[in-house]
């Protein structure tokens, strides 16, 4: 490639500005992109096959990351009896308020003949839940399932939609239904459960970093911000472009909370009765979220290749279509080779639309690369290739195309992760006093690591007040001597705050 | 390969024989098969990960089917308002009677503080059903989204949990939670929709013969026995081992149905406002049930190779531990060299268990080909070879195995499929009055092929009072001036019936 076009701004007149509006440009984005749309029910979203493309890849890469390090998928029951939630204390105080029941199992005619409603006489005699997750009906089962430390480790997941009834809704971020993995396991210690939980966070942030391109710190969950019922929450935080954190994953520890709850033991290898260890992992449709704000620009969707269902769009530039024939002929060969390098590509010879038209729209959709081809590019055996990261042009020889595109996208998944980077890094800021902490996360926003006392108490005044939470104890933190800035008592170590989706 | 050894009886202690409880034979399968489990809510099964391995197979190759068909996935909520329902009046009298209802969002405690209750003050504005099929949720969708026949088709495909409150349930055959997949399709023509619904009703065709090596009929329902919404409803119908039929699949043209009940309209090419044809067409969990009924034996499971998680199981047969150390050698060699050509292993060196056990346990669980390796076999450079499904043992020589095998695999496959079809079509019986076919019902049942005088009224009489339905009318079914079995009035060709599950 040569001649490298100078970088200029783009932007797409149907998207709201990153600068005027964020909310409202993600919106767009989502909804313009054809990722999603809103539906019937208040808080649920349906979500369009260009968003359930980017969903079937994340679950293709992760899928094989569980089954490597040895999971297997099941599919457990979308109900949970209301006594099964109630069975672990924190557990149930934690989604009680946030709980879809079913209470009903038919409808019938009134009786003037007009309407259908529920019917009174088809009422269940104990409720059941709509899944907001799976710990107590799975460990309900599981307590049949284990009896001995030969049935143990239980490496366990599942594919799933849950439910948790959310006031405020965002697409894809925080929706009342979304989809989900949930892994569940079981374990004979203490030490190879915790061992399993951090196993499962690395392999989350591998993913978020390696095919996402998302930086994401990891760490613990302080107290107030675990999982109802884990011991240990160990999650991974992005950083978006407007300066506010995304839990993106969760991995958890849960001691012997659920094996209590549900009478769960085993023989172990000294033929003693013990509970069973357990941890829970899951991430969600919210990923598609995560990765639209880390990226995406104002002239749309900026996709990693790795994740991007499109990977290569080809668009013909032709006066007549003689002209467009000749060009036919050399695209679909390209794109032959392409794929046969395992890219996949889009020819568009639609020609109802116009060329510009279909580069805005493509720029939309973050397709990461695009070829242009006109007539003299055949007499001259090059083509154009644009990068949507950078909003670049170069030409290209046609020769040896399907690698210097194969490259490209390498390339681009790279460049795209360090830009994430450089931008997550900047947005780390060391404070040491809650004035200059107000005033940073007014005017900065993003990570904002500082000292904390420990208690809960001042957690929850600092995020009254400034609507900022600990988003997490990072594990590879120093320790530090230093103050509270909240409180001035002693702290050993610093946190990371920062308002968050 | 040489020296088939004689074919004779295999059964499992564990298993009950099909001749002495068919029903519970079936459910020895599935629950000791590891296959599925009963859960904590009524008429709801737990996948287990045997289970669930198969039905991942299944979906991959399906899916591949409906994307090379140009079709996409995409999500839509699992809620459903019930005024939707109401919105086509056959489709709610269809579903009314088993809709699991969601009437409330939020638990709490109770004013004593001794347990946790339905909060009163949270009840739903309007009732949402748990999805029993998506048709209104998608075709209100479609509205926003179909404008004009540049719109057109619009072919998109849901994987997804569904629930029906079933009165009497059985393990994959009829749970009220079940997964599937709903084609959901809409088109500027009466007759481009039609095509549709024949070409998915092909593909699940192909997709039960070569895949799960099950024979079907292909043939469309009866008014009486459409899908509710329904102008007509294809479908492919099995016949398992004890000579009742299973739906194993159906494709639906629903004409305008839902287009008007939704008010989706589009304009079409001649510039005038019509409204959209649609179908929908799906396959469930129901396949895997399917799937063991039609194949298994006494000795526990028969799973046809392209379906099957394990292909080949590998089993040492050592006197002793230096034994064991050259087979381990000779068997992971043999293990990587099928891999290499796509076959799934497992090699079973577990040294807690004696072969014996082993060869039961993989029997009861149909790995189609197990290859057994003893010390005597190294110095001889073969194996022992055995088949599942016929339960036969060859020794084969270990130069060119893996070719062996895979031949072996395609062996089996056709061969189950031959062995399924020589039974069913032994068991069509074509009967010509209302006595013969209450005979052979009770003592043969099958298939019956019958006139019937077309009518819902005697289809209905015949159902009462022998439990047989119209499975379907044939598509490849000849004319044939006859008498109705039943009334003795004109009919003009037959219909095939039988006992269903």
């Amino acid at each position: 490639m040569n001649k490298q076009s100078p970088n200029k701004e783009i932007t797409n007149k149907a998207i709201t500005k990153r600068s005027n509006d964020y909310s409202q440009w993600y919106n767009d984005l989502v909804l313009k992109g054809g990722l999603a749309d809103y539906s019937a029910v208040r808080g649920c979203m349906v979500i369009r096959p260009y968003g359930f493309a980017i969903w079937e890849k994340m679950q293709s890469a992760l899928d094989k990351m569980f089954k490597e390090t040895g999971h297997e998928n099941a599919y457990f029951p979308l109900f949970i009896p209301k006594s099964f939630l109630a069975r672990e204390a924190a557990h149930v105080a934690g989604f009680a308020k946030e709980c879809a029941v079913v209470t009903h199992y038919r409808l019938k005619t009134s009786d003037d003949g007009t309407k259908i409603e529920v019917d009174s006489e088809a009422k269940l005699e104990e409720e059941l839940i709509v899944r907001p997750t799976s710990e107590t009906i799975i460990w309900n089962s599981y307590k049949s399932w284990i009896r001995s430390y030969r049935d143990l480790p239980l490496l366990i997941n599942q594919w799933a939609n849950i439910v948790r009834w959310e006031m405020r809704t965002r697409l894809f971020l925080r929706t009342t239904e979304f989809l989900w993995q949930e892994g569940h396991t079981a374990h004979a210690t203490r030490d190879e459960a915790m061992e399993e939980a951090v196993k499962m966070l690395n392999v989350y942030a591998d993913f978020a970093e390696k095919w996402m391109a998302v930086p994401v710190i990891k760490g613990v969950k302080t107290a107030n911000e675990r999982f109802a019922g884990a011991e240990e929450t160990f999650c991974i935080e992005a950083l978006v472009q407007d300066g506010k954190a995304i839990q993106a994953g969760t991995s958890h520890f849960l001691g012997q909370n659920f094996a209590k709850a549900f009478d769960v033991v085993f023989t172990n290898k000294e033929n003693q009765i013990d509970f069973v260890w357990a941890t829970s992992w899951g991430v969600s449709t919210r990923l598609i979220g995560t990765l639209i704000m880390a990226h995406s620009d104002d002239a749309g969707l900026v996709l990693p290749p790795k994740l991007a269902p499109i990977q290569v769009v080809i668009i013909p530039i032709a006066k007549n279509e003689e002209q467009l024939k000749m060009i036919d002929e050399k695209a679909f060969s390209i794109k032959k080779e392409l794929e046969a390098k395992g890219i996949s590509v889009k020819y568009d010879n639609d020609d109802k639309q116009k060329p510009g038209w279909k580069f805005a729209e493509y720029e939309m959709k973050g397709i990461p690369v695009r070829i242009a081809i006109g007539a003299r590019d055949l007499e001259n055996n090059s083509v154009e290739v644009a990068r949507r990261d950078t909003l670049t042009k170069t030409v290209a020889s046609m020769s040896g195309l399907s690698q210097t595109v194969s490259n490209l996208l390498e390339e681009i998944q790279i460049s795209i992760y360090n830009k994430a980077l450089t931008f997550r890094n900047a947005n780390i800021s060391r404070v040491d006093s809650y004035d200059e902490f107000k005033k940073l996360l007014d005017e900065k926003g993003g990570f904002i690591s500082a000292h904390w006392d420990g208690t809960t108490e001042t957690e929850l005044a600092i995020k009254e007040e400034t609507k900022a939470t600990i988003r997490c104890i990072p594990l590879d933190n120093p320790s530090e001597e230093g103050k509270c800035i909240y409180s001035g008592k002693p702290s050993k170590q610093r946190v990371l705050f920062a308002r968050a989706y």
